[in-house]
């Protein structure tokens, strides 16, 4: 008699042990509802799809032979592991939006999350150090580190690789190796690893055994000898991957949608009890016919979607701050051949395609190496040429030491996009973009700019090809207003928007929260003045000097902490002796859980309203 | 008739290219002067010398076989340059102290020098960089970078080799394998570079082999038939290093003292058209006998030596931060079990090797992957350990995302050990420590402290453990005041050392040099109060209140830039609504010369006294 096939609901989802007592026909089922539950959700709140549906099966798996119960998993990045919320009985319907469960691993939301992220690549440091507290505390239980084939090129994944070899602590790494990640695994790894799956490893070593066998009488008899056993010993023979480099002992390539294939790998790799590795070929974006056919990366992290058509929910006739800019350098590589970009992993993200396929020669996407993209562009820039390195603040923060060591002291010329500014949205508190305004703000040698609408953008993208040293432009995920008759603003202008011979208020904006915060005052006709300080730094000392005629000044910067701008402001007009009353409006220090920005400016009382209402007290 | 001999005079040196006409007699005559000079330089001067004297005989071998008037090199870190020093005309008689040459390539030095480091690891992303430039350029020269084991084993190294294969520009990685760097290289990539020295690697495939052969009739037919040729098979079928992997021609690995040797092999190398690594094996410390067998890194940097005894010149019974925290540490980790140190190869400079010897489980060693410590304390703390981090502030730069995203975005519990802060002292701006407190200053669930003696040390250590986040502890390269009647510390405390009923000025000043003032002013009867802020985050409410008494508030701070505590307190005061005068003494956004640290305090007019002689007059 065949066995009925249960019905899984998923919404009743406890404990991930269940999918143990699952037969395949079930666990078919089960895949299945989860494919549409994701599709449907993403759909619904955007996040990311691809790398989602790529790791069902293989999250499914690894419930299968682990006890989550006691063995911790650490998704590297996390932006993968909704079906391990599934599984762990999440409820996505509100996924990352307020009070909804985060896109990344959140040890707030189950007991099952042991570990966060959102950067990628920490998951095996990580992870090395809770197998040593986990052996100094002589417990007994499974650490798994699971990593894609971009997030292991970066360096800190090597950094970890190369030091746990050395304690040997047991640790599974299981590396999702699915040849695309964020839009394509670039450099010698990458390579490698399509080496390992296609073979050609194995291949070529087989080939110059073969040329240099045939070259001696005795060599092709031996040759002759050995073709029957060929295989096994070139496999003996070889110690290909990396992972061998580094004593570690690899497991794979295995199907990474073949569950019955990967339990069994699983099982191999639960029984070791020193680090290893088990490599799993996956296909993102399996299971929806759209994003298994894309190739560029476009339904990595998307916005709400139609699932029958594919195409965005919401299409705004406005360009974004990304889009302005990409379409300025583009420009820029046009007219002028020392010109470089250099983009790790953002390409997409930033709108940057086209000057990929246009000046292929001149535009590099690095991979997750943030680091690397700024020491590179030192190289760049001691050679005479002007890279601009186009880079999500967040991420920049991994390359600080680059900023600061390499570029700002050896005061070379490099234009610096800094794309993703302010708080992080619906990503949340791994992507606040918050930081580098004060860390920059430190560097000698450094310029700091934000623009307020398309002109502006344009006129600081060409002023920071002149001789600035490290020319920061950092701009929001948002639209770009498009004033025409803005002022053109040349090195270190301000602009005075909202003039009243009599005001006794003023206030110094940035950005568009900042206009839009204008726009209030003016609409409403209250007498305050308003700067538009697209130069965040340097400050020119005649600005200060017509500001200290202010009763009072308020310092108002939504997209970044106060120690960057405002208390640089601040200070400059206390060592002129301000003796007025001044208010800054900024990012709180404080990380801001994923909602949309507005709604994590209200938490801190920084919208443009609440500076409003703040000013119609006065 | 024997060709004489030539003399070189050292001093008399203008261009490299005249290595290329000696004759190996004159050179051996070369290398012992060389010898002779930087071990009485850096006996002088303090420096780096076992790395120095490492690499004398690559040096003249490079400069024989390239032309330094085109060709271009990126020594790694830069600390390992003084025989190219020599070799390119420059007088190391005043090497790292004011006004003298600098002990890392500097471009303002000398045309010979195209690049500048101080941090590990750059090279190889910055001449990748040079090399896309010099393609560009469509100009031909020959770009090197020279690097150490220990320094390729950073992520950011790691992150050029695997970005670099792509490209496939010419470039040459010249591998300086001492089988020890700072310390030991640590890792899995040191085993390798062992493994492939010792050619186990080729020996265990060999018996692997064998092995497998000899369990079939044909097989131990066939191993005997190929036992005479089976050196050049193993070599041809094994794809060993990680540079095969990365697609990366390598060569080697040659002995680095055989100049002859090494000119063959960079003559292969400059033949190459892609980019291709030449792996030497060096002996640290090569000829000064203390520094030969030193196997502990005591001969790496040093400070002033008697060249006859080995022994330092100058030797203080008063202890230095670094000890005085070391032996904090051990005191902590031998009542406390939890208690976890981890090094990013700076055990030898924090004076921690006896928590190494007697806390072998619970010390870690990271070798120079700052990212990775950090991380990996991260996953000890998530574990229920407390890790105590021992960096210099100055590579903790590196560490930004991981303190920032990693500890105090979890809100885990570590205390961060930060040595060296301040300026750079004779490193010069390439170890200015003067950064972190700002940019730690931004992080939620962080806390920064600094003491101006012993007792203060260690009530800040203790209270570290507790759950206070990302404790942070600044320590400069200086010796520690013992106070024997400094007051206890508890938590957040600042200690009012100088008290006058109707002072109108007080000074907030901190550690060593905060420390000097306050006793110039004491020794002088000012009428000035002074408040020791040994909590420099959080800042007390109640102090703040406190401070608003005074006319006139003087913060000083001459361990950091302003935008850490000073602009943070200003901004309290001002919160406050503070009128009186705020006057901030601080580091400059500026990159400090090597030279003493007074001398580089006295640029900025920011010693004590100039701070003294600024009250005086008030």
């Amino acid at each position: 008699m065949k066995k009925e096939i249960r019905n899984i609901d998923i919404s009743k989802i406890t404990n991930p042990n269940f999918v143990k007592e699952l037969t395949y026909d079930e666990i078919l089922l089960l895949k299945d509802k989860i494919t549409q539950y994701i599709i449907e959700t993403v759909a619904k709140n955007g996040g990311h799809l691809s790398s989602n549906l790529g790791v069902i099966d293989a999250s499914i798996a690894l419930c299968r032979v682990f006890d989550f119960d006691k063995d911790k998993i650490l998704f590297d990045v996390g932006h993968q592991s909704y079906t391990y919320k599934i599984l762990t009985g999440r409820d996505l319907s509100n996924l990352r939006h307020k009070n909804g469960v985060s896109g990344f691993q959140k040890r707030s939301e189950s007991k099952y999350d042991v570990f966060e992220a959102g950067h990628s690549s920490t998951s095996i440091s990580a992870a090395y150090g809770m197998a040593i507290g986990r052996d100094l505390k002589k417990e007994d239980y499974n650490i798994i580190a699971f990593i894609g084939d971009a997030s292991i090129a970066n360096g800190l994944a090597f950094e970890g690789l190369n030091n746990l070899s050395f304690n040997q602590h047991k640790l599974i790494i299981v590396l999702n190796d699915n040849e695309m990640s964020i839009s394509k695994s670039i450099g010698g790894l990458g390579n490698l690893f399509r080496k390992i799956s296609n073979s050609t490893s194995y291949m070529s070593a087989k080939t110059r055994y073969k040329t240099f066998m045939q070259k001696t009488k005795v060599g092709k008899k031996i040759y002759t000898f050995t073709s029957a056993i060929k295989n096994k010993i070139a496999k003996m023979l070889i110690p290909s991957t990396i992972f061998d480099n580094l004593s570690l002992k690899y497991f794979g390539p295995c199907d990474g949608h073949n569950i019955k294939k990967m339990e069994k790998i699983f099982k191999k790799a639960k029984k070791m009890n020193k680090p290893c590795v088990v490599h799993l070929k996956t296909k993102k974006g399996k299971g929806y016919k759209y994003s298994e056919i894309d190739n560029s990366g476009s339904w990595h992290g998307v916005e709400p979607f139609n699932i029958l058509t594919g195409k965005p929910l919401f299409v705004s006739n406005k360009e974004t701050y990304s889009k302005v800019y990409a379409d300025g350098v583009y420009q820029l590589m046009k007219d002028n051949e020392k010109i470089i970009l250099i983009t790790p992993a953002t390409m997409k993200g930033s709108c940057l395609e086209k000057i990929y396929e246009d000046f292929p020669n001149r535009s590099f996407d690095v991979g997750i190496c943030e680091e690397h993209a700024i020491t590179m562009a030192l190289g760049l820039a001691l050679e005479g040429f002007h890279p601009i390195v186009s880079m999500y603040s967040t991420f920049l923060q991994r390359a600080y030491d680059q900023l600061n060591h390499d570029i700002a002291r050896m005061n070379v010329n490099i234009t610096l996009l800094v794309d993703r500014a302010g708080t992080g949205g619906f990503d949340g508190e791994t992507h606040q973009g918050s930081f580098d305004e004060s860390f920059i703000y430190d560097l000698p040698n450094s310029v700091i700019t934000m623009a307020n609408n398309k002109k502006t953008c344009l006129d600081l993208l060409k002023e920071s090809i002149n001789n600035h040293g490290l020319f920061v432009i950092r701009y929001p995920k948002d639209e770009a207003n498009d004033i025409l008759k803005y002022p053109k603003t040349n090195y270190q202008d301000w602009h005075l928007l909202n003039l009243n011979s009599d005001s006794r208020i003023c206030v110094i904006g940035v950005g568009n929260f900042g206009y839009e915060l204008f726009e209030l005052i003016k609409d409403n006709n209250l007498n305050i003045d308003y700067y538009d300080a697209c130069y965040l730094k340097p400050i020119r000392k005649d600005y200060v000097n017509q500001l200290l005629k202010y009763d009072e000044i308020v310092i108002y910067d939504g997209y970044a902490n106060k120690s960057g701008f405002a208390l640089h402001l601040e200070n400059l007009l206390i060592e002129n002796n301000y003796k007025g009353t001044i208010k800054i409006f900024a990012i709180d220090d404080f990380y801001y859980p994923h909602m949309a920005f507005k709604e994590q400016l209200e938490i801190s009382n920084i919208l443009p309203i609440n500076v409003f209402n703040y000013l119609v007290k006065k």
